[in-house]
């Protein structure tokens, strides 16, 4: 038995999100059907990922791992990116392909994921191209204000309040970085890195900090919805397409092991 | 009458190109018909810009004009826009309508015309989501190499080495920039910049630096085609779909009507 890390990038546009199901055109299922094909594997091979993002959003790092039932000797690694290369479809990317180190687990490993979400604020600025990956938004955005309001939010929180609730699962996450710039053409791009994110949780951040941004806001609002630690339903969801998963960080490979034993003893799974 | 400045961006990729054809769908015929609509005009209006883009290629900046029969009075250019932006389809975007100042001609008028060219080397580094504005090319480029042989192609000279031949049009053009860098995610991109250009001539002008990139031509290579002065079938013309018109400059509104008439007089129009 080999695992296999595939680093991974793709257009969401097309996809129902990463995780497979019936009948829609997942990205889960593109690429373990192209690795089942490429390794000719009697039975349909599963793959792992580190960041399960949603219909529409975007990856340019996905990590995801796969336990493949063959020989290392038997294995061509540069052979097998190729066919792999030419087994998805367009809107798909295989980066790399590697043999994961001892203790790897897409999931459980990683130390953090960082996020994008692209807003242009600006309508003398707006680019068809980009409307893929970008939110035209009506009004101008005070990008000072949300990083002000932002700080707060930096370190160890219980963020129920920015999450949608699943029964039985932890809402403490640590937010690493949480901030806003402008690009060279005017739109204002936030980047969003945690050790693990709930699901919509980069979404509602976004959506607790527009608001601000807007100036219907005070830059205390953020704080005092997180410290509700209870769902707020003045929090808007912000849409997926504008959302990109850049980056998955993992520890040196001698800590692979320990960091996902940690891992899987506090998210209790 | 009353001149309008049209500036505008569009994604290129389901377009024809800029000009009008017919039964093809153009940048062109799209904002001609979205404006004689807008307007609610006898007759269809036409509109002429600062760069015909090919096929393909996608604009940011794009700038236009179109004459139209009405009283400044009854122009209300708030409204205009915001009907312009509801009637053009997703792929285009009308950055900003103005009345344009005396003497102004999108064509004519113009300094100078910038356009980026996006190639991507690094396998690892491959974007599926900005497939329609970037060239993956299989082997990496040398970006110094590139910058040190595009130094002797700044300046006034006759590129009739780089242009596709049109029968009695002068090919002598004053090349301002031309530089290759890459940007947060690898991607190399060129930026070229010049008074006017000739017909392919960006592409031409990226043809023959990427084999300096790949170390297949010596770094005077592009320098000795140059002087050749004659179309050099060696010379790859290079694929539209990364090439996009960043940017049309325009002098201060009193030197408007002067300009216009020293470019028409010198390309014999």
């Amino acid at each position: 038995m080999i695992r296999l890390r595939l680093d991974l990038a793709y257009d969401g546009t097309a996809f129902s999100g990463w995780a497979r199901q019936p009948d829609l055109r997942t990205v889960q299922g593109v690429v373990e059907g192209a690795l089942t094909q490429a390794l000719r594997l009697p039975e349909p091979v599963s793959i792992t990922c580190a960041g399960r993002t949603d219909a529409g959003v975007h990856a340019r790092g996905q990590v995801a791992h796969a336990d493949v039932d063959m020989e290392a000797r038997a294995l061509d690694l540069e052979s097998l990116t190729r066919s792999l290369r030419g087994l998805v479809p367009d809107d798909v990317w295989v980066r790399q392909v590697s043999v994961a180190p001892v203790g790897f687990d897409a999931r459980f490993s990683a130390l953090s994921r960082s996020y994008s979400y692209r807003i242009c604020d600006m309508p003398t600025a707006w680019e068809p191209l980009r409307r893929h990956d970008t939110l035209r938004h009506p009004r101008p955005l005070d990008v000072a204000a949300m990083n002000e309001a932002a700080q707060p939010l930096l370190g160890e929180h219980d963020f129920a309040a920015l999450c949608r609730p699943r029964a039985g699962a932890s809402t403490v996450r640590r937010l690493l970085d949480l901030a806003c710039a402008r690009d060279g053409h005017g739109t204002a791009v936030m980047t969003v890195r945690a050790d693990a994110f709930c699901h919509s949780m980069v979404r509602a951040l976004v959506g607790v900090l527009v608001p601000v941004g807007e100036g219907r806001r005070p830059r205390t609002w953020p704080a005092e919805v997180l410290a509700r630690r209870e769902r707020d339903p003045s929090v808007t969801v912000m849409p997926p397409h504008p959302l990109t998963l850049d980056q998955v960080a993992y520890p040196d490979d001698s800590e692979m092991g320990a960091r996902q034993a940690v891992t899987r003893a506090f998210r209790g799974e």
